[in-house]
């Protein structure tokens, strides 16, 4: 592996799946454990990530056993840490706890699905760092599993869907941005989700290509909520990571929000300052999937336009099929010192690592 | 006026404002007269540009007589025709009988508007052009009036409000695409809109400002819906203006739809060509307001990306109040021939003029 020489490179975007819902059995009270069987529960029914779908996993990424991409250590350990030289790598259970509809049931599930990371990830392998799969539809019940296990060193982030019953900058999530903060934990915004609600805000689209492409319009929409509902006036140290939504919408996004605050700020007084400023102090976006355009000079030009050389953390994406080549992780040649902030340096100042 | 020297320019979007309810009483059925009175029903209650707030007018088009800015048309013809040495001006009345629940009264309201403009701007004013007011949420009351009106000389747009019940790509709009691409008309998906559903996929935002900002996504939606629902290969001819929402998102959301559709095309095979092929052939998008960054440099780079110099078209968005100086109106110096395309011949081919 020579890709990035012999370089130590921090992957901000690992998917570990649970195996079955039978894996969760051990950690779930029996209560729950006879409801699972007796109600042929299968799990959250989002569909991020449909089986099958060339988006979904690698063909490479399948265990012999069977189970399903990313679920076992050791072949994720060999294709992603080792692979790639990385020094750390955060993992990002996508098991959508939140689109349980019975919030107790979800609260169980998300303390199981932690005690498993623990168990199976973190405990054995020192160069993971893992993400607090939360049942963010009930804030007060997410703050308690944050409260649980945010003091393990292994977590880093808590985890939400960027599909949500509201806007994220709103104060019915604060007991989670309370509770991330004072665990000195991120918060983390990843790609999907299933909260009931239309993906789009006209309503409901038909195909899964308007869905996955149009997920970088839900990002943008949370971005604006964080940033004028004030979340980051009110819990100052709060830190959003944004996974696998795209990136190269960041500068529109800058120069539109920027140019209507300045018109219309008197009605939001609490946020003091251009809104691209928050957004390049409060947020990091990881690099994979990559909007790139054909031309990588149009590339380089999104990257300066953002201003800042902090706000991209290297991404991997794995076991999702993002790219072809290791070359194609990092879609143009780059120098120092942009180069070693993306590849590391962001993502270790942004974790704390 | 000489910001363009004696060039002709064709202005894309103007608004034309109703005085009041009652300006429609002569062209509404004497039951429904009877309603407006007796239920004290004042108009549609879309609230996309508050009374005084910056976005909304300019101070000083304000009418002497006390009426609303943008509803007299000697004032409009002085600030806009006049003003611009404009050869066209395209009338775009943000009037929301959209967000009418009575389907029927808001189809009875639009007919009355459409009388309105022939009336009190197209038949005096040769210079104006005008976009028919649908009921577009009931498609084929909607399909109707473009029928009774679709052949008038002045009409060469039908407006759609770009904030829908659902997306405009499903079938459910057809009748209002066949209308428009018999009687050879465009159609014009403009900024705001009040039909019942949360401004963003995540929910109600609770400001104006995310509000505003936000409808950036709801356009970037619509696209993405318009090309993968296959809007564009069920009317070959369909002609799409996205109006007053912005345009330096374009550039990101052609890469991704692009990339996107490369992986999972298999599931849309009715779309044949790239994404931003569809955009590039049968989208147009007004200038105003530009999401201009703050380095007229990156500006410049935006335009570039789009790689087509057909797409954009000069507006003026009168009375709002996107620019202060008319030198700002075209916030970089362009050179022939993109500067020519986009003050007038990019507006002259899209409208048929």
């Amino acid at each position: 592996m020579i890709i990035f020489g012999d370089r130590k490179i921090i992957d901000c975007d690992i998917h570990n799946e649970l195996p079955s819902l039978q894996t969760l059995y051990p950690y779930l009270p029996d209560h729950w454990v006879a409801y699972c069987n007796e109600s042929a529960f299968v799990g959250p029914d989002a569909n991020d990530y449909p089986k099958g779908a060339p988006t979904t996993a690698k063909p490479a990424t399948k265990p012999a056993s069977g189970n399903p991409p990313g679920s076992e250590l050791a072949l994720l350990r060999e294709q992603t840490l080792d692979a790639w030289n990385a020094e750390f790598g955060i993992l990002n259970c996508a098991y959508r706890v939140t689109s349980v509809h019975n919030q107790d049931l979800a609260a169980s599930l998300a303390t199981a699905i932690n005690q498993w990371q623990i168990d199976e990830w973190l405990n054995k392998e020192p160069r993971l760092r893992a993400s607090i799969v939360v049942p963010s539809q009930n804030p007060l019940l997410a703050a308690q599993e944050i409260e649980r296990v945010g003091d393990h060193p292994g977590f880093v982030q808590v985890i939400l869907p960027v599909r949500s019953e509201a806007p994220y900058g709103n104060r019915r999530y604060d007991p989670i941005y309370e509770a991330a903060t004072r665990h000195k934990l991120a918060v983390g915004i990843h790609y999907g989700g299933a909260p009931g609600l239309p993906s789009t805000p006209a309503g409901w689209a038909l195909t899964y290509l308007e869905e996955y492409a149009g997920m970088a319009q839900v990002f943008q929409s949370q971005v604006i909520s964080l940033i004028i509902e004030g979340a980051f006036d009110r819990f100052p140290s709060l830190r959003v990571a944004l996974i696998e939504g795209g990136w190269t919408w960041l500068p529109s996004l800058m120069w539109r929000i920027d140019k209507e605050w300045k018109g219309l700020r008197h009605n939001t007084p609490w946020v003091k300052r251009l809104p691209s400023e928050y957004m390049r102090e409060h947020m990091r976006l990881t690099l994979q999937p990559v909007d790139a355009p054909p031309d990588p000079v149009h590339l380089r030009q999104v990257i300066e336009q953002i201003e800042s050389d902090e706000m991209l953390m290297f991404s991997t994406d794995y076991p999702h099929w993002q790219f072809d080549t290791p070359a194609e992780a990092l879609p143009l040649s780059l120098e120092e010192p942009l180069l070693g902030k993306i590849l590391a340096e962001n993502a270790r100042a942004f974790y704390r690592l």
